[in-house]
């Protein structure tokens, strides 16, 4: 923190230590406890020098463990951006003109594991919980993705997870979205195909009741893909996929422009390679 | 709430009114204002009694007027799940167990949208901020898909708002998924390409610095297109497109095997019209 001087009180009042954002905003991450009246005080000084200042947006990260200065921040104006398990964001905006303060993440991300082995036998499980138990229903494998997992890592991730077997990533059949899935979020789930390169199974105990290889004829004829829209929208690109004559989409490892990080970039790679390059 | 007696101090205490999820879970929604002690002492009377009935999980959720309650449930064990500008949502496990609580939304949604009119002139846009300002670069219009909001409902709108321009959507040319974008989630960004329905511009005036028609071949020889992989990759796409011979993924309005909501399902249209339907 700064000091400087009080107009009021010509007391030393500290300031709150802002980093600058690139659009005219300041951040502000709290890590040591702080008296809930001594907060209020200093938060009260450091908006009025922000405000002074031109500033805009103003964000203070609050841990968990500052939890006694969460009402602080709400009766001095700020609310609720976004919280994760150990820290709370809060949000205030100075100028009178409207905020143009970014939403937090919007969608939830899935994917639907359709796995086929040579014999075209389609990977199949029926699990512990969740909308299928007890139906008698064989589901291929689904799953989260996880905050920072690329959809190939999370797709393989969760065959393994599930049955114990290892496959290669081929492609994205397909993706769907919809809404108020969770938390009033919304979901991208993608439909990827994967080769088996391994065939023993070992199923996850906590939440798979059984896994097993179904030819894929069973797996289409039964009466839940039959009769659900969705289900066998799914299993049509499966099948043409199996037929040889259905391009998904494959990712291509390729470099931010910004970072130069390589993050994947899903295309239809078959069409684009037999492509004229040129205009 | 409902009212039972304390064993230990015989006096009547009140209970939280929780709803009970699928997954053993019970769901508080708090809505009247509350004393902080007596929150306290109602909270911890209504996890003895969950614990009695082999509850997991305890959702919380805190309007923003209810802020002085959150210091409480944070000393009675409960941590952060996700906030929103309205309400914070706590949660809390009550097994020995490993808890299994899922996951916050960890992906925002945008689309880069490619619209090209008869005469291969292309959309394109310099923003007032962001990280192209100043550079002279003529970009594709870009935006955030709003949770809630439908990936082809978002393209239209964007391109309306930046440029006047009214169009159709026709495909997701490829996809890119990214991490580490913002507040530590992920990106998931949708190249898009739509069709003009109306040529005269009328560019937005806060964010927009300028808009027009630019001949594709102009586009792509911007040095920033020429330098930058992913740049040059988003417009080979476009090229493959232009030149017919480029299947992206279509929309497919398909019911929700749940609810019966029409969800898009996007996949290869023109190679599932033209794969044999059996197997």
């Amino acid at each position: 923190m700064e000091h400087v001087v009080s107009e009021n009180t010509a007391q030393p009042v500290e300031l709150l230590h802002g980093v600058e954002d690139r659009y005219g905003g300041v951040k502000v991450e709290m890590k040591d406890p702080l008296d809930y009246d001594v907060f209020v005080a200093t938060l009260r000084a450091s908006i009025s020098q922000w405000r002074q200042q031109g500033k805009k947006g103003v964000w203070i990260k609050l841990p968990i463990e500052l939890v006694n200065l969460v009402e602080a921040a709400v009766k001095e104006g700020f609310w609720y951006h976004h919280a994760e398990p150990t820290y709370l964001m809060l949000v205030y905006w100075i100028p009178e003109s409207p905020n143009t303060i970014p939403a937090n993440a919007s969608h939830q991300v899935g994917v639907g594991l359709f796995v086929i082995n040579d014999k075209k036998e389609m990977l199949v499980v029926q699990e512990k919980s969740g909308k299928f138990k007890g139906s008698g229903f064989w589901k291929f494998p689904t799953g989260v993705v996880n905050e920072g997992e690329d959809i190939r890592e999370a797709a393989i991730r969760e065959v393994k997870e599930e049955t114990g077997i290892k496959t290669e990533f081929l492609e994205v059949l397909g993706f769907r979205q919809s809404h108020q899935v969770i938390f009033g979020k919304s979901d991208l789930f993608f439909l990827c195909i994967l080769r088996p390169l391994s065939c023993d199974i070992k199923k996850q105990e906590t939440e798979i009741e059984a896994a097993k290889w179904m030819p894929i004829e069973d797996y289409v004829a039964q009466s839940f893909v039959q009769k659900h829209q969705l289900a066998k929208s799914f299993a049509d690109l499966c099948i043409a996929k199996i037929n040889g004559s259905y391009a998904g989409f494959t990712p291509v490892p390729s470099p931010s422009a910004y970072s130069g990080k390589l993050f994947d970039l899903y295309l239809n790679s078959y069409d684009l390679n037999k492509s004229p390059a040129s205009l």
